[in-house]
């Protein structure tokens, strides 16, 4: 058995981690912690948490989590997250950040989007971006992984067997994302509470949000050349999802063609389906699931193409790529505790 | 007082209809009709309406509501609607019509969209495009006005008068727009019940929707050249509201100019309001108003300008913008009984 | 033109009073105040408030309020409303407190469920409870208006005339209540924000609610006799309404006997109609509005009287009944500005 | 493994057998039926259905499913239920009945309710009522099991403990009961419409809910006594979940009695939660799993003994239970498939 810490367990992607893993038969959670809650069972903050609801959360002392903990998943925010993952992979524990602190390779480049110097730059290079189906191999061998962003999986998991095949052009990409409220995090904030966000629908961060240059990050690599594109971000009043609506130029104007390069790049992979040609996904669909469903349509009036993609932004979006991810690194099979339908409605 | 007619009075725009003029001082309502509902007041179908509850839908006979009324508003659907706006305004009525039937000048490219031959071709050079802000010297003394589509209403207000001013490219323009269900209409679709729709987003008519002609036609006229765009929509898990995002390539990179242009042009306007640069509009700030709010930004990256537009489908996107086009036909003021600030929360 | 504050007017109760005073026609609002957002305009708090958008938060000081205004509505919280009320009685003007400070006239009693001290309890004797159609005569004349609770005017609105007829008996009530989530106000607390209550149902302040006193101060007063009641509330998953359905044992077992005496007692009322036999309200039926909509029926089988009413918990449960209020201190016509239908979907 | 049918599988307690079962290690679904969407795939319906996608819908020929299953889940209407049970009783196959044809013992009862006389009420007398908690050792050799309805389920677990116990008077019950709209069922009925729905609160059937008949079979078996209760029920706006706000008369005033008695009773349940004094439920807390969470509270002022509880209305009020069945009927782990987590948000 596996032995897992949780570190930062009382957001939503931490909640998400033990939901998951209380079907996963090869791992054990042996620590939880929370510095707001320390002292607390888990059931007293979350008292639908059967499974690990006896566990009680201790302060995020390093030394605590590496005498307990081989695998750390941190749930904290950017900047403590970096520390953290120091101090854990120093004394012998791997780690999987849910935190943006080691997506970007650069760290200037952290600095200007984050607003803070980068706490451990030294780690970026050997950080492998955690996204799963792209990066499979290195992440089987990683000490520390750097789980992607909701939005960036699901703009990157579309876009880069396409850009990499050279069938859509590296210029012009707009996405234009859509996410449910649980994206915002566990946190008591006014824009966040039941009457601001019930019945309205909005764009927020409208040309400055973080995830921009972790997806150009990603797609620049994919392409061969550095890309610039145009990333928008709305909030949907309802939990979860997030659905991805992309406008390409493609480099070849066959819609079959384009089709079966992403469903061929795909159809190997337990989690992303390509749905047949004139279907379009619902975040429905993908709830509670580390699924990603893309359609896609060339629109012969205008020559662009249009993909849709869809995830739930808890699971595919951030804990369940994570655990996608623990299984690579542990020789687990990678869809442990991770093969289940949408639960609908 | 003006006697009005409303033609297909239980739907969601025919009911939005009774919902304002029932604040109206100069009209009153002599008969609504409905096919299905003929015979029962409109209270069985609608308990919680009070001023007009006592009226009773009539079958909707041209000789009926000619007898009745001096001004109808037709909310039947297309194909319907052209049928009865000529037997209308053949007896003598003014007519509103809220259904695309005279919304597409080219009786052929109505056909090629809506997929049956026009009804009435020898009315679409009269019919006048209703948008308000733009037309209203035209619809002052129109005998029939083609009140635009909800998702047109939203995507032309900002972008008319920045083609016209040449500040942005007619070439590549993309609109991503999503729309509150109440836009589907109201009617028994399995498609539409609750738990298909609540929680979940998701684009549909991807590429194909009808109201693509419809804001090409005055994009196009703004421009002086034939223009094609992208228009993706999508459902949102709300009632009321529809928020476009629009992507353009400017011709000058000034966001100063370009946000002035904008705000010059609508400065006199009672119900478009361009937000301070910023700040962008929500749908919920526009519920139960005649307001389309719109925001912008250019994005100093990638040279794209960012405008987010926002107006309640129900009134701005019909019914309300249709009043406003019979308080202009008729000599009243603008915005006679559309003065309300937004239900919020 | 009546000079009005409000004081406390960041809240959703103060929101509410300047979108419905937004249609007074004889009154104008002269000073808003918050502690929180002092010197900040009101279009800065709400972007989408037109009429009032330019005026200025101000600091909370009697002196000031009094020099500006000759009525005020108080909607900050309980404690502080009594200092605020009895400083601007003292400086002449007129109050309507929103809060509970006023409602019930035993200050021990308030003491035991607001546990502070009463702060002005030498004013309990002159306050008249605001629940408007009961006590009209007496609110005509008020200095000081204590407003009715939310979940009490739905409570006591069908009830009191029952139990002043001795139609039901005073004994074994239950009144169970759900309401919508603005009723727990504008404010940041975890357990409001929008995952942790969409999408849930739950009961809160079971047997502790300190709407229960108030309730049965005013069931008591009507039936002559001090009574103790069940009264428990409900979070419901959206903005705006309550719904109360109560369980009363009839001293008389005829259905229509029982409706015929509640709708005689409210046939000349504006804002309270009891439903034919047979129909049940719903809270969409009333949203935006001033109405308080009862539907009842004799369950023939139990022998009890199930009756639902149904109001906008921040128009005839809060701001709405305040204007009411003010209209009948005033002379003003007493549904000046409430002659709403809903906003219906 | 257990060869299944599921006749009448595109309703939504059909879809979530699919759901569950697709964990289920015991067992393969060998045929699944509906006569109006016959020879399609399942994923032609449920695009988001992967492990049984590529099943194929059949029309419900006792034989066809004779020919292939040795259990039977029916899902289809009252009526249809009986008469589909016989023939595949006779054929052979064990029956859990999803419907309500054989949960009233009286097929007089039945027929007052139910408004048509029952197709087989020789099998009313074999048929073992389905609440598993209860009647798992019937449950274990029946061949034919009528499966609670979900208002019952959550109203009978608290209560049928007390009664037995003679803890709580079986005269004036009060059960005060709100649903998710997925207990309406799967049907494109304009009431169900997401517009006529979302943000909206009301009671539904007042006095006369069918489930009414078969609450108090199952109580008046508890008390040893006949006994009638009121019922109530009401819409909530959100996809999944009941809860039932109970009201009774101790027939003993203390609370850790009352309060231990249950506990006690469940102690050794999986699936019933008496939770922590002090403690009430949230349908959130259930969501997606087949527990029932129970809280409950002595009211010292009134006297009164509130119980509430909650449950998954597809769950535990359905197709869990259903499962629940099966497993007892086949010697399975009672838990087999059902041991998840609430999906939380």
């Amino acid at each position: 058995m596996l032995k897992i810490a949780i570190v930062g367990a009382t957001g939503y992607t931490g909640l998400e981690l033990l939901r998951i893993l209380s079907c996963h038969p090869e791992v054990e959670i042996t620590i939880v912690t929370s510095r707001k809650e320390a002292e607390k069972k888990v059931r007293e903050i979350f008292p639908f948490e059967e499974k690990f609801g006896e566990l009680v959360f201790e302060e995020p002392q390093p030394e605590k989590i590496a005498a307990k903990a081989e695998l750390a998943f941190l749930c904290v925010p950017h900047g403590a997250a970096a520390e953290m993952a120091k101090a854990l992979l120093e004394r012998g524990l791997r780690v999987i950040d849910l935190s943006a602190d080691f997506r970007l390779k650069d760290p200037l480049l952290y600095e200007e989007w984050y607003k803070v110097p980068h706490k451990a730059p030294e780690l970026l290079n050997e950080a492998v971006y955690g996204l799963s189906e792209i990066y499979a191999d290195r992440i089987k061998t990683a000490r520390l992984v750097a789980n992607p962003g909701c939005y960036p999986t699901a703009s990157l998991l579309p876009l880069i067997p396409l850009l990499k095949a050279r069938l859509i052009s590296p210029e012009g990409l707009i996405i234009d994302a859509k996410s449910g409220v649980s994206g915002a995090g566990r946190s008591a904030k006014l824009r966040l509470i039941f009457c601001e966000v019930n019945e309205d629908f909005c764009a927020y961060n409208v040309a400055a949000h973080r995830h921009t240059p972790e997806i150009e990050q990603e797609l620049s690599l994919a392409a061969g050349e550095k890309l610039r594109l145009n990333f928008t971000t709305h909030l949907i009043p309802m939990n979860r999802g997030i659905l991805a609506t992309i406008y390409a130029t493609p480099l070849i104007f066959k819609e079959k063609t384009l089709y079966e390069a992403l469903y061929d790049f795909y159809v190997q992979k337990t989690f992303v389906k390509v749905l047949p040609l004139g279907e379009f996904p619902h975040t429905a669909h993908v709830k509670g699931t580390n699924l990603c469903l893309i359609g896609l349509k060339l629109d012969s009036r205008t020559g662009k193409l249009i993909i849709v993609s869809a995830i739930d932004n808890l699971v595919k979006g951030a804990s369940g790529q994570a655990i996608q991810n623990m299984n690579l690194m542990s020789g687990f099979l990678e869809d442990t505790a991770l093969k289940r339908r949408a639960l609908y409605p």
